[in-house]
């Protein structure tokens, strides 16, 4: 929301150093506490929980959390695997909600007779709209409270909510948030479906929904599409749809095509100076630093790496 | 996020009463309220606080609120009618945060000599960053608290916050909120670059910037631009950038081109409804209704109404 990009501009270009000292009396930017992370404070993320998704456009690259929903991450990878998303396409674009993937035959006006099989990936699953807390699962909570849930955070750098009273935990609807589709039953999600939020979060869907991780690169590949005009977002038109040419789970690329990224960890030192640095807003430019952070309200920070 | 389009599509299509009445049992969807709402809950919105931006691929309508930011909207008014706009672009698509316009000559890579002339609009406003709670602002508080602000609601149908502590209230950044770029002096916005949510409520802005207002029909127009990928999402280069036509004033158009949209009143018994539908969800679908609503969860309608 500045004026104009000059200023801002320098002092969001990651490790301009000398322009950034300038600012020392101020609370640090986002690039300058970026820039003076340690590389151990980021990981490469698993390359077995990695989806590559191809379009004509370029690609998306979304990290899956099998910890929350291993049966869905599990049934999406044997898909993938069979190749079932290969040449299905993005039949629905809702503004201000979601994007969403699956077979167009399954749709209105697809031919049913041209369903693709599932393979040997199962039609039903139990949901996994939550799971128990464990001590397994790291917590970082955030201190300002949430309308929609008793606690909020990020657990394996996903935002999350808990209910300490049922000992219930589940990844919340955020900007960039993949989860499963379904129809009415809540076993009838089985992962063929997918959808990704462009918008606000819509968090009336936690719980509701199985969440299987979040989008790492390529966001814009779903965010800037061409909205649907027909009912709920969908491709009034077969000739709308955005063919997607393949997923891939990375660890069954060549080394050399994996995705060049690293995720950094919300354990850190660093991602907390980051939380810190939003919510407690002092420089030129704030007249009054908000105080609060909300749990989509930072995204959990992607940036180019090497290669494991 | 259903899995197909079969059964919502049916349900979101306004006015489908015999589908609808099928399922009576369970919460109203968001349609049937709306098909049932009388016309008196609706209003048309005063042309002269409407402005209509023709871009290449059509207009964007937005509703200007003089009574949060009078200076801002009238030198806004001033800069409209004077056609400043016109010929001007879109420099700025950051994804998941803001669309941004402005004077190209301005910015990196503009020539610096062709600023455009503000002619009689003023250089430099007042901060309207907030208001004085007045009893002439109607107030729909939303009941599930926020995180940033002690009371959330609407008030002459736009989001917005309050807190009775100090007797101030604002206008708050959701999802197609306008609002007014400004250099780092809290005096230097003056309306003439402007900027539109396109993600995430960034409600860490709120109380630092002024908010003139909302898009209420042609987001998608701005939300599915392509990004930009220069620093803060400014276009990297000027080619990228997407011409303004023009921006006017409703009441300057001939009614026959004025926008046919009406407003639904937030202080209307239908936006109850609609809130406690959204809260309060029993249907078919929603195994944990959320019992909540945040204040950037649930737009404000428009529909396609008569021109007054």
């Amino acid at each position: 929301m500045s004026k104009t990009s000059k200023i801002l501009a320098v002092l969001a270009v990651l490790g301009c150093a000398s322009a950034l000292a300038a600012a020392a009396q101020s609370t640090p930017s986002a690039a300058q506490i970026l820039a003076e992370s340690p590389p151990s404070q980021w990981r490469y993320p698993n390359p077995q929980d990695l989806l590559v998704m191809q379009l004509p456009a370029g690609r998306v690259v979304m990290e899956l959390d099998p910890a929350y929903a291993p049966l869905h991450v599990a049934n999406i990878k044997t898909l993938v695997r069979e190749h079932y998303f290969d040449g299905l396409a993005i039949v629905r674009v809702q503004d201000n909600f979601v994007a969403q993937w699956d077979d167009p035959a399954g749709d209105d006006g697809g031919d049913p007779h041209k369903i693709r099989s599932l393979g040997r990936a199962k039609q039903t699953l139990p949901p996994e709209f939550t799971r128990a807390i464990a001590h397994s699962l790291p917590w970082v909570r955030l201190p300002d409270g949430d309308v929609y849930a008793p606690e909020v955070g990020f657990t394996r750098d996903f935002p999350a909510a808990r209910d300490p009273a049922d000992h219930q935990t589940w990844l919340v609807h955020c900007y960039g948030t993949l989860a499963v589709a379904r129809d009415d039953a809540p076993d009838s999600g089985n992962g063929s479906a997918l959808y990704v939020v462009i918008g606000q979060a819509p968090r009336w869907l936690d719980r509701n929904l199985t969440v299987v991780g979040r989008v790492i690169e390529g966001m814009d590949r779903l965010s800037a599409l061409p909205r649907g005009h027909g009912p709920l977002g969908f491709y009034a038109h077969p000739a709308h749809r955005v063919p997607i040419e393949s997923i891939r789970v990375a660890a069954d690329l060549p080394p050399a095509q994996r995705p060049d990224v690293e995720i950094l960890r919300t354990r850190s030192r660093t991602f907390q100076r980051l939380l810190a640095a939003k919510r407690d807003r002092h420089d030129a430019f704030f007249v009054t630093p908000p105080g609060k952070i909300d749990v989509c309200g930072l995204s959990v920070p992607v940036r180019k790496g090497p290669r494991p």
